[in-house]
């Protein structure tokens, strides 16, 4: 793995699937190659918003190969490895070390619920020494409204007094900023790099030592996601936050993994990308109408993705 | 798979780790003979309370090859098929009907929460259709505590109304009678055969049409339980009842899965028996002396096992 962490605007990308629920690589390639060149530092494939864990692990590994076949810059990459077993976790990890990304963002195992911090300890200390690579760096993956199963204080502390260089991060994607404040307190100063897990804490969070966002919204809006993250700054930084909980707003009103293929596949132009796997389901048509209406009166607008997937295809 | 349909008393078989967590195939195969020479109808492999979750969809299969390669008739066998990825639950789904198994256990789809029925009525659908065999029997899996996405009733009758043959079943592990006995008084005439997650509704269920029971103590109490099972009609089926109830007491007063464990490792003879994979952890030394103390004062007993263990080994 690169030595140079990676910081900014992180987009868990979006995976397309063809209408037989098949992953399809050229279009994924299209998208990642898109949003590195319009304001993403790095891409946090297979991610909640990405439907990872409604992929197989040879899923996954075959569409981390296609990017690296595409020359897509493994250190601008941290893929999502975390499964509930941990041989499956190793494997991703392991795979996704090998190939140079500059980290992995790894769920804690999430099926079984109430579990111990020792047994949430001992799980990804197993992942740190059966990988065995001193490139390893592991990002936590707080999320507790989708896996329940949570990343606690007590559990970092634990981690990064035997483990301080493999683990380097986490998000948070508890949407709760009180939570996201302690761990900044706890832990920004001494080199973990913390992720909001949306752009609507993203000014709160450079002002109080975060490393950027992991961001569903960093899909459809990464331009304007990055300004702010090189503008925090300034005067408007702000305003500049408001637009963007605007867009957010705009995007999520209804089920967000749906919506955000739906604004892709509304400013690519190419239908397919509003395919979700089950158990998902997509927007319905006034739904969909609704999003893109709202986006519009935003201003809102993808500039470069309809030629970017006119000029692949 | 087999055209008879299994009923009566199924043991979710806890899944044998070596001391580096790595699946141990010969434990594993006494274990399930023992279950089947005393009392179990059938081995609901890959259960929650086998560490399914925790294991690979690899090791799954290389598990389930192992019970093949020993003789264990698969007529009397109901893996755990349902993952969070279609295809890895095609997968594990596909390689159970081509064993000739009775049937399948099937998790919904269990990351992503507040799913809608539709979305899991196409989770369901897709997989039968890609299966494509009529010898397919699934049995869906209700376990709301564990998997929080659960099992309505009317994602019941819309599987039941378009595959008849293939939806065969549920496991009913919300641990809510109310919940069993109205998909009881809803489904169980029709020939949808319904198994309540613990034998402390047995004697309940079976008075209400219920199938019989597939219940972590299974691995434990199989005799007793097949007892009552076949003896529900008689007079003293209420007192059978009772000390089910109290072994069950006695086992999971701590941790179900690591207690299961502790009490094959102790009247096996076994120390490996213990080992759980992470998350999960085993029971602390005190805990483990409880759970066995309490069981002796139940004049508790597996008898066979250590001779089965020294007889193999």
């Amino acid at each position: 793995m690169a030595q140079q962490r990676l910081r900014g605007v992180l987009s868990p990308v979006v995976t397309p699937f063809r209408k037989d629920y098949s992953p399809d690589a050229q279009r994924f390639v299209r998208h990642c190659k898109w949003l590195l060149a319009h304001g993403c530092s790095g891409l946090a494939v297979f991610g909640t918003n990405s439907e990872a864990n409604s992929l197989s692990v040879n899923e996954r590994i075959a569409l981390l190969d296609s990017l690296l076949a595409a020359d897509v810059d493994p250190s601008r990459m941290m893929p999502g490895t975390g499964c509930c077993a941990l041989t499956d976790t190793v494997r991703l990890t392991e795979h996704a070390v090998k190939a140079g990304c500059a980290g992995v963002l790894m769920l804690p195992p999430f099926y079984y619920k109430d579990v111990s911090e020792e047994g949430l300890y001992r799980n990804f200390s197993e992942v740190v020494e059966r990988v065995g690579d001193a490139r390893l760096r592991i990002y936590l993956y707080h999320i507790p409204p989708v896996a329940v199963v949570g990343i606690t204080k007590g559990l970092v502390e634990r981690l990064l007094k035997k483990y301080p260089t493999a683990i380097a991060g986490m998000k948070d994607s508890s949407g709760d900023w009180n939570n996201t404040r302690t761990f900044l307190d706890a832990f920004a100063k001494s080199g973990f790099d913390i992720f909001p897990g949306s752009e609507s804490f993203l000014l709160a969070g450079l002002r109080n030592g975060g490393a950027g966002c992991i961001s569903a919204t960093a899909n459809v809006n990464p331009a304007a996601i990055d300004k702010l993250y090189r503008e925090w700054q300034k005067p408007d930084a702000d305003q500049q936050q408001e637009a963007l909980n605007a867009v957010r707003k705009a995007t999520g009103q209804y089920v967000m993994i749906p919506a955000l293929k739906q604004v892709v596949a509304h400013y690519a132009g190419d239908p397919v990308w509003t395919t979700v796997r089950p158990p998902l389901t997509e927007l319905t048509a006034a739904q969909a109408k609704k999003v893109i209406d709202d986006l519009k009166k935003l201003g809102f607008d993808m500039p470069g993705l309809a030629e970017a997937h006119a000029k692949a295809a």
